[in-house]
């Protein structure tokens, strides 16, 4: 049996980027990797969590998959991922990352 | 450094339990562990997803805490596991799982 896919991260909407990311860094255990003014990216021990604007960025989950080719057309991100999105059968907007 | 606080499972809002579990399973290489008409559980190589319909069960992120009875009194589960739930600045239901 191959492994089970993984979430390689959450992005949930926030209001304020900067008062989230206080209160996340202080409630929990967990590294700040990136912060501007429109999101957030905070590293866990098992994933890594976006705290977004919502008009900036959408609210979704992103999981690697090794044939994301199959769901569309991927686009080459700054960071050097590459990925595409769905949504599920509730709307929910779904990323499919390429796992390499 | 103590290890970073990992996230136990992400609950998010579905219309309907069976076809959104379908389109996950056909989706993602995944295995349902539980199901019924209001919620499923999906469980990935390195997190657990639930969908949850809203009416029923909150959608929330579960983060477990080696301190979670600071964030309040923790209610035992059928399954053995004991939390409670907070919300971030933004409103975000936010459950706090003990690490036991």
């Amino acid at each position: 049996m191959p492994p089970l896919d993984s979430i390689d991260h959450i992005a949930i909407p926030v209001e304020d980027v900067a008062s989230a990311v206080d209160w996340y860094k202080s409630t929990f255990h967990c590294e700040v990797t990136y912060q501007d003014a429109t999101w957030a990216f905070l590293k866990f021990g098992n994933i890594q969590l976006a705290l977004v604007i919502p008009s900036q960025h959408p609210a979704h989950i992103a999981f690697t998959n090794p044939h994301a080719e199959k769901f569309g057309a991927l686009k080459l991100h700054r960071d050097g991922t590459r990925s595409c999105y769905v949504t599920d059968p509730a709307g929910n907007s779904v990323e499919i990352m390429a796992a390499d």
